[in-house]
């Protein structure tokens, strides 16, 4: 899966990054509020530790890094310099949160981050290629149909302008928007409209039908926007989304597979502009497995240079144990293509070069050490999963031949004689 | 150059496994003396770390990996039930030690491990198969000519049993031994028969003739060892070692590639019978940049059953900044095969769908996005090292051409015009 993952990372450019798993406390911890802090995993070498049980309750030092986007920016600000911008990279490594163990959370989880920097201004091109990558690779994952919805932060904005929501509202009211997958609209629509936030029941119920009435109608929505009472931030972000959803389809991705859905906002202020949620049709209540957006400015905490970027990230742990649990993945089953087996000690080295040709010919290819039954070879070979026994003793070699033995469940014929010449040929075949 | 070794495992049979970055502390540190402690990295998630400014100094619970082999132990008795034996893996994964950052040292690095284990007992075989997987392998990466050195720790012991040195001095001289690569042999030998040894200058003499004398010459090592008063160590030592000399040559190894070297030793004492060692022959200075051996029992600490192994391992961060000192490998350059640039915006889409090809052809493909002018992308493709642009404007479009330029230093021709339907076969040409 993660192979799946950087092949299709590179097939679009994307050069790999990877950064160290320690970075400074300070930096680490520049941005991030209470919940994660909580979560920090801290870092002390046995010298380090001695030192601060004098100095007491002092931070240590070093952290585990808690995902890929506080390690990009800092990685940016610090190779500004040698950066050729638009700088595109994929990063894919494992990230720590000191979390309780339990189902569907990792103390230690892979991420797989593509993210396309810009320096001062970044076009919206690179909008609209992210899920042009995203879809290459579910498709080729083949976890069955997805599909990636768009949106834009600043249409959202726009919209809760033109229905008259305060610029200081907007944030709270959109968090309860974030709510519309998870809870009854009526609970949603009470709440904005009563004592905490006193928005009209009328414009409420309008926002919600827009926001919730167009999913897979994308031309219908963009004219539904376009009778709102305009404002510049919404007239931008109708052309953004616009652009980006067109752009998409133009790079190839199916209508089927592209939604335009007004209601997803995705919870981080850090997002900008287009955000992406992605889903797997049959089972929704995975969530979004892959995830991300467009953002004004990755490193201010640590540049004065703006950066815009835009980026979305997959989280292949939870996503990998997810479909595990759902039998749509399965586990790798064996290496090796084939096992020879140990028959002769006299043979052992004509083994070893049928065994290195067909090594060469691409195929993995295991030896049995050691003069143990054949009895128990293949017990060992089955119990490995390896598909195919290629055995060759006294027998085989005066009637120039090689005999294969296929250990599949399903396998119509179990054995088979092949011609010494024959036998790279006739096992990629079988297995390769 | 990991994807190599990588796949170098994987052509023998081996298989992935990854463990957790955390060891618990006291997993970690069951069996390793002081110096390693001192450079073990103790990890505390904030809620611990807070608890532990009441608790004063108590050890943390978690502590991250130093190498791959303590994981090993603790993996395979852990899963003791099961793993089929000779259970076969690999592992490339990072490990980290408190080390002051200094120039050859690593506090994050990567380790490339493979073991086979047996339960009860291992056959030789897989000594002899060690070799041949790590020949392979640097024969692929091409670092230029290098020597897998091979010794056996008993012969090693029933040579000093035959010229009279007692168990319980053997482990003291054999650490002398082990610096005869780095001191003069006369410093040496003037210790062991100095005070603290006390040996006979004859026994010193002939011990350091026939351990050094014999380099490249394995038959005549071995006739030289069989010239020893016997004894029953000596004896099955050098039947192990002649025996995975020629089961090694029998894989295919060259003779130029292996040779008995009666004066490795191995630090540690933890390896019991084969030792490995390998050397760049251009690079001696390096030392060994891939070294293992056999041992008796894995995981003593963690399971009461015998489990024998035999191992190698490659530090491939160490060997990979050292080769990129010595100018032997240079950095990766541009993932991408092709920039197509940006023309014009009305062919956006037609520009997209040469993309589309191209990749799906198995070329990675970079899109320019925006719309800066021709010579920024070319001064962006050159800088990122990509190969080649493809450019499609509307004079191609009617010509029914893609023009390609080169823009490799060496190119003999810079620009090429070739029809549509020729595009994918002579992009691949050009840079496939």
């Amino acid at each position: 899966m993660l192979d799946t993952i950087r092949r299709g990372f590179e097939r679009f450019g994307f050069v790999p990054v990877e950064t160290p798993v320690f970075e400074l406390s300070d930096v680490l911890l520049t941005k991030t509020g209470g919940d994660t802090e909580k979560q920090v995993y801290f870092v002390q070498s046995t010298g380090a530790l001695k030192q601060s049980d004098a100095g007491a309750d002092k931070r240590p030092e070093l952290a585990l890094r808690f995902d890929l986007t506080v390690p990009l920016a800092r990685y940016v600000a610090e190779h500004e310099a040698q950066l050729n911008f638009p700088f595109r990279r994929y990063q894919i490594q494992r990230a720590y949160r000191g979390e309780r163990n339990q189902k569907g959370r990792y103390r230690e989880f892979y991420q797989c981050d593509i993210d396309v920097i810009g320096k001062d201004q970044l076009p919206l091109a690179y909008d609209a290629e992210i899920p042009a990558v995203i879809h290459t690779i579910f498709r080729e994952l083949a976890f069955g149909p997805f599909t990636i919805r768009l949106n834009n932060r600043k249409l959202l904005r726009g919209v809760l302008g033109a229905l008259g929501v305060a610029d200081d509202r907007q944030e709270a009211v959109l968090h309860e928007i974030d709510r519309l997958d998870k809870q009854p609209r009526a609970e949603i629509e009470a709440r904005l409209t009563g004592e905490g936030f006193g928005l009209e029941p009328g414009s409420v119920g309008k926002l919600l039908d827009l926001l919730t009435g167009h999913r897979g109608d994308a031309r219908g929505a963009f004219a539904a926007l376009r009778r709102l009472d305009s404002n510049p931030v919404l007239v931008e972000g109708i052309a953004e989304l616009e652009y980006v959803y067109d752009g998409t389809l133009a790079l190839g991705v199916s209508e089927k597979a592209l939604q335009v859905d007004l209601a997803i906002v995705r919870g981080l202020d850090y997002y900008t502009g287009t955000i992406y949620e992605t889903l797997l049709d049959d089972h929704p209540r995975l969530g979004s497995i892959c995830s991300g957006g467009r953002y004004d400015n990755l490193a201010s905490h640590y540049t004065k240079s703006k950066l815009p970027g835009v980026g979305i990230s997959i989280g292949a742990t939870r996503l990998f144990s997810q479909l595990l649990e759902l039998d749509l993945v399965g586990g790798r089953g064996s290496v090796a293509h084939a096992l020879v087996l140990a028959v002769e000690p006299a043979l052992a080295a004509e083994c070893a070069r049928l065994a290195a040709e067909l090594r060469d010919a691409g195929l993995n290819i295991e030896v049995y050490g050691g003069d143990d039954k054949l009895g128990k070879q293949l017990k060992y070979a089955d119990r490995s999963q390896i598909p195919l026994a290629v055995l060759y003793g006294s027998r085989e070699r005066d009637a120039g031949i090689v005999k294969l033995k296929d250990l599949r469940a399903g396998a119509a014929i179990r054995e088979h004689d092949v011609p010494r010449g024959d036998l790279v040929t006739r096992v990629k075949q079988l297995v390769g």
